[in-house]
């Protein structure tokens, strides 16, 4: 590859010009070396326990990705301009199988990570996080995951079905894709099953910091327990967009109430800046929810770019 | 049980009031001896192929129900009147799952027809018909399948999987749930993936009727090509609301362009009059596609009002 | 009045600028000589019986007329440039009151039909047809309506309340407000409560044809019909939007399936050209439930351009 | 009753499966001893000043609560476990009569009072709360009202009607349903009609505490007040949505900018734990309005969660 | 090229995965020899006269051709079989200026058709017909042109601009792209500003067929119609989406009432089988005015793919 | 004029009744002496960089604003009883071409300012501030600017049109409308192009408070700011609706993430009592994305409302 992958020109043509890639990045449908980030799609939805509609999150992202510009006023980083970075399209995924996905997800994503490509996977559902932790961890070792999310998802199953939406973390643990003591799930809040859910988590070994202590803890107290709990490990963050309050986040599979705004969420993941991150996703974007602002898409896909930003200053 | 099931009295509390069961009928969520009739739902949507949502499509249709009222102009019965009918709850489903839903729902199922009631039920995607299927073909042997329907969903597999939304006939052919021989499938149109697809069904045996020949035939022909078909067989229902042209039905999974109109497809469901039926389906409404005026769901509530017509005018 | 009004000329400012008066005509809030026809809206909903919202049935008829042009091609003629018409505003409603309304209706109508106006009135719920009416044959005794509706709205009462959508003919009959004899309802279709609610309206008197009897008229008998039943008398037409298609008209209060196609409901309108009309009125436009592409207001509004067009070409 | 009643639980059925009661409680139409809570519909509308449409708000409140859980992590009660909770369908309303409403409400609540089950009614415009408290007042005398609302509703009449939205807490002072003097409205918020609207509050004898006041306050101060202004009296607690800012709750009948966040609302909700309530309501939501997120709806659903909660900790 | 392009296999992969080219042909950005059919953008919507919103048609379209299969049964084609397709990205516009659009979209499009490739167009606003027939006249001096609009576009100017929506027919004449003499505008129907309007189309030298003279003619005459008027000419088929009813194609900037059904759309579009063309376009669907289910969306993609199965039959 | 113009009374008609002029104020088309503040629309959106839609915006905001009440308690001002205000219907525009449009939105809004009135203009696009500025500079000299907007808009040009959404204060400047040494450009965030960005409007002489900074000043420390920055110029607010959070305010053309709330624009703007202004503005409101709540327009009128309060407490 001579020239670095860059987004079109908003110069030359508006930004509502041209096929939906992430950010206008040029589509390469294969891995490809010399690629420094990829954003790939995973549609899949068989897996969510509420509203479906996740399958369409990756066409969503991209379609509202195409407002955004290179430069990061806060990280002061040029989020494009210094690298190479692609649109990958989408992974393989079987409709109606979570565990087949799983294995096609972790193959499909393994040859971007084989290329040496930092990925940003758009999902689908929270299931297809298995699939890419096996991609990540067949090549690191368990990882440190760190979980910004509404539920901790670590169900022991789901009607009787053991992937899904709310089981994944728990079979990431049992496969031993991550290492919970190094690995923090954050934002849970609403109602529960039952006293015990939120213990559930830590007895797997999970540092868990809910909704309303992770507002108290804000980005200097949040981003000093990561630094504490992951050191020197490859981590892995994973978005649940649930994590966000519904007014900001309707388009999403099992919203609940009162969650963070955005204006706290931003600075949380700017925090993290320094963290080795080997991996992103951002999980949960169900289209058919949002609103004709299409303002969840439109979150996404900042997100999605603030972790694009994240890689240019991790230490990985 | 003493007293029939009839709906609430619209002229003592307004249609919307009340929980939402179908047509305001009582809710017996249990099977239960001296029912006629019971409308079931199979909120069911993990083999789609398009469109998710149809889970909620038992909501959607009972929420649009509130506006039925009891007689029939045309067929000339009063629908809840002279029988006693209930809203029966959904069968179990287990999400993600689409084989062992097909096995709850015929469980659930047959404890309905053990119990003499003649169901109604309101899918979710086209898959579940495999279990009801299951359940009336345990107490009838192969039943003759009258299929209208945009697609002829006779599909070996769906990437990999072999019981989805389009594959479900193929798969009811293979477990002699029915007879191709003495079932019709009308309706299909739209493009095709290869000229071979029509004649897939036809080589199962089936009659195979295309929409624009449907539409061409008109009433009379149609049902004079069912009493040949089916003559003495016991005769099941199924209505994708897909063979319905989008402009009255958006709120579908698989939605193909130029399909009946309300005012085709509802003369050729009251000339089925005579016909042995003991058992109907609605399916494949998917409500968040549908407009704020849900016209889909209320197209939908009217079907299943004239499914339960038609139990009253069969030869069953 | 020196000069006649008509609307803002399309050619200096563009069709969706300025205050959204009925096309674009000018506003004249109070009762003015020299106006030859006027547009009124009657934003009340109390005694809608399903769907409420028809208050804002004018202001979005309004909005959507902003699209309509001066010529006439069918009729062949200038339904602007030959007359002098405004938007007179809305008239006076009570809101949850619909006894009340009625009584401010017919004041306030009086005072335009004194003034020498023939009035297009937009509802509104079917309940203000009888302020109308009232006003209507104070001045010139009973008159000959007719009425394009799915339902006859002549029940004895809603929940107790003699008032409502559904009982309004009834009301005018008892107040003969109207000559059963001379009037003819025409569109009635869907399920009805009983065998007998058909026999209702014609045992007050009127010549009852429905929906299905009114497609296979076509415009040629049905206006043959009118001019029989109503020849010499002063006539009122009714026109509810649910009489049309849910498909075509999803923003209203009791939609029922299969109705009218625009394309059938049009050449009913102007078949109905000498008839000698002195007033019109279009009812029961939900904007809540109208789609974002209103096609409901914008078909509403085309009606109400054909009945001032109508009124060209009337014998009154 | 020998079993309690409890929801459907999730671990064997999917959260979106069955009718639709809330919580998936079980539908009890008629009031019945050892009830401990049951949770009503008022579906009426036709005194709210603005949008209407909150006739179908408990339709879409039950439909939204299909999301909750048991647990209470913030007050530690298990929200169903621990009593017998049910879904009592909705109460008698007249449609177009705010009064002969109110007399039905009172009559229909009075009987679950009496079978001494705890009501949350979910409405319907503010006017149905006459009605409750007629209910009320007449078992326990005047009560202490708590209302959190962006409007104070102590208007004299609206266009002429005397029992509507905006009038309901003036009615309730007039009939002696409540005491003034232990009782608080807060939240009020927005443009006035006249300077002295606030003071109309107060001159009745209410304290009266604006949205920006309360928010200053907070749970601890409010709850102070609370406490003090309502010492050893019983206690109703009416949540207007409306008092929720319209990005959390647009749909509602007469939104105002600038409302609540979700965030400040639930803790004061929290901070009455304690509180001696007899009964609560929630009000105006108006579903039409809602986005397809359905995020009022949710939040309803949550209030209505809390209130049953407080009703766990409460010392009545 | 060694291998001819054609859409992903939905056997591999479900028809939602991937980035939204049309039909999930591959993209190809600039002109390549091999390509014998391509599908543009023109995203642009300067110029349309009432909603804007067309600059996110093409995205639109593409989004709903996921749904497309390759056989043709009626034409009985496979359009992507048996010969390459490729989706080329959006040509050049310049937002805010049409004129200037005008010049790239006819430079952009010339490098497809040197490159030997027969374009299909998907607007924007039909002012971009222009920039489209001055690079096929370029080549082919004056075309035959087949318009299907509700408008007939030859309006002089729009508020003092000269290249607008309703105007582009008369800019082209006056550039001599397309011989009026051989070109016929058909679907013309609504109000009109004057009597004359439908003169000023003949004035100029076009056959104009209204939209109910185009329903009376049905395919056999009109296709007889064309044939004659245009034998031997280079054609070039432009149809407006809003020659299709309002219910079926909400989305779009100028509706009209009754327009044709898709069911009497297509096959006009069939009966054109055989005719020379050298360029198609699909303008003026808006997006934001679609509802939910895409209906309008949907059958745009379909009609871009009748358009692309009747090159394969065309005789030019 | 005898009588100064006042809102209708909600006491007589409800607030939904009646044409939607703002707040229900007289409409008076051409400039009359004897109004002191006047609202119009500019309905124009060609030169929007992402969404179009804002020529819908006065349409919106007049309807939302039917809510608006006089008295606003904050600054104790009745903002309609104290001085005569109309609804001045919409400035000339001249679709397509935004040079055009400044030139006849200066000539009329000329009139207004000529007749004596302060005019608050409801975009439309923020292109329309050039016209506006043209006639405040040609009756003042060049004006002090106070910006809430989340972009600078002073970019070189848009695809090679100079006159656009993003251009449009560089314009100003180079036309000496404004002063750069007494304006200030407020709420600026979000990605940029890159990281000169802001400095671009600093060069120019501005003082630049991006949106994060005007959150940490408030309402005490940037009053103090404009204060010190404005003394005694004529000062000119401009406020995009888009400097407010998309969650608040969807319905917008290029939504940035985490944008104020109405919490913390309100006491902003508020904060200005004392400023002296001669003219306003509030732009970029975009319905067709707007939810069905429509809280983007209602937030919107309410901004307009503040602007009328603004101008009785204003020095100027």
């Amino acid at each position: 590859m001579a020239t670095p992958y860059r987004p079109a020109d908003a110069l030359r043509s508006p930004r509502y010009a041209g096929v939906r890639t992430f950010a206008r990045l040029p589509l390469v449908p294969e891995p490809e070396l010399g690629v420094d980030a990829v954003v790939l799609g995973a549609p899949f939805d068989t897996a969510t326990s509420f509203r479906p509609g996740a399958r369409f999150g990756p066409e969503a992202v991209r379609s509202a990705s195409a407002l955004l510009r290179p430069w990061h006023p806060t990280l002061a980083v040029d989020v494009f301009g210094s690298s190479s970075t692609a649109d990958g399209g989408d992974l393989g995924v079987v409709p109606g199988n979570a565990e087949a996905t799983a294995a096609r997800l972790a193959e499909d994503l393994g040859g971007w990570l084989d290329a040496g490509a930092t990925p940003v996977v758009v999902g689908g559902d929270h299931s297809i996080l298995l699939g890419e932790l096996r991609a990540h961890a067949a090549r690191h070792g368990p990882l440190a995951l760190l979980l910004l999310d509404a539920h901790a998802d670590v169900w022991e199953d789901h009607c009787g079905e053991r992937l899904f939406g709310g089981t994944v973390i728990r079979r990431a643990v049992e496969e031993e894709l991550i290492d919970p003591q190094r690995s923090l799930l954050a934002g849970v809040r609403g109602p529960l099953y039952a006293e015990a859910d939120l213990e559930a988590a830590r007895e797997l070994g999970f540092e868990l910091i809910t909704g309303d202590e992770l507002r108290a803890l804000g980005p200097g107290e949040y981003s000093q327990r990561v630094l504490t709990r992951t050191a020197g490990a490859h981590c892995f963050l994973s978005f649940d967009i649930d994590v966000i309050d519904p007014a900001f986040a309707p388009g999403t599979g099992t919203p609940e109430v009162a969650g963070l705004l955005p204006h706290e969420a931003l600075p949380l993941l700017r925090s993290l800046a320094g963290t080795s991150f080997v991996g992103f996703d951002l999980v949960e974007v169900a289209p058919p929810y949002d609103g004709p602002g299409q303002t969840t898409a439109m979150l996404a896909a900042n997100i999605v770019w603030e972790m694009l930003a994240l890689r240019l200053v991790s230490a990985a």
